[in-house]
């Protein structure tokens, strides 16, 4: 149990410094130096930078596919998941800024086996957002438009959300919540 | 006139060494290696890399800033101001895309006085979208949610779109100007 607290603290130091400097910048001497403890005493936790990188990343990725997978099958409407999906983007934005910061900007560090994993978990979201959309669409739920500029300028957003959130302290959470799933799903123009 | 014609050969060239390496990685031996001439008559040509940077960034942000500031007196409604701005963000994307990756990516590797130039025209760019906005809401031609979130989520689309344009040559450009200008203004949940 206080290995395990341990590890969950040099974790989220490191995604820190790694936020902040990138993964390449950061040594383990750097996170030692930061947590006040020896660079010999971490490796009692784990076993290397790419340990770290891979627990992060691949924590954030699971999020996601765990909040898609289990809303995916849902019997609620196509709108009603895509809003769901926004709002956990949000979520996940919010609680853990600075893992998601570091999936973004690092996951390409990762060695080949996670690597590998975190392309399918990223690949897997994907698809599950096309096929709600390609319903929705089927449903006529949702407006027939290319799906693949809807993806990409739905999930561009959300995956930026992160850099203008850490700017843009002066919107509340709140007002992120009730107006960035309104201009995604509904568009800005009155009806 | 013949001088003239070489330098634009120059940047073209550059921008799209800059966009493949990043400027910091390419030197002026590796843009006139490109070129078949000797670094040397480079100069005669252009001053320095950082003059060919701003020449391609200043170019780009100008053409940005001259649409804007032909549409936004117009006397059309605040919806067809959007419009044309998002399709003018498409026609840049797909006519200076080296260009366009070469700003967005090289911006912040200006000298102090080109930067202090690039920045006021994109923070004056910005302020008119907003106004459009605002007066747009005023109107009650647009739905009254938070500005900041709005502009956020169309400028970093329309920011991203080259990185994805030139990923999906397979959605024709035809099928772009169509599908996002309605996808970022009316959304995609049907009315």
């Amino acid at each position: 149990m206080k290995i395990t607290d341990r590890k969950s603290e040099i974790i989220v130091t490191a995604a820190k410094l790694f936020k902040k400097r990138g993964y390449n910048a950061v040594s383990m001497r750097d996170i030692a130096q930061e947590l006040g403890i020896k660079a010999a005493s971490l490796y009692n936790h784990i076993k290397s930078k790419q340990e770290i990188l891979s627990d992060i990343v691949l924590n954030v990725a699971e999020s996601f596919t765990n909040h898609m997978e289990q809303i995916y099958p849902q019997s609620i409407n196509s709108i009603q998941k895509l809003e769901a999906i926004i709002q956990n983007h949000i979520d996940i934005t919010v609680q853990k800024t600075d893992f998601l910061a570091c999936m973004n900007n690092d996951w390409m560090h990762l060695d080949e086996e996670n690597l590998a994993t975190y392309l399918k978990l990223r690949n897997a979201y994907e698809a599950s957002f096309r096929k709600i959309l390609q319903e929705g669409i089927a449903k006529n739920e949702l407006e027939n438009q290319n799906s693949e500029i809807v993806i990409f300028s739905i999930l561009t957003t959300l995956r930026a959300l992160y850099l203008w959130y850490s700017k843009k302290s002066s919107v509340e959470v709140e007002v992120l919540k009730k107006d960035l799933p309104k201009t995604l799903l509904h568009g800005i123009v009155k009806n």
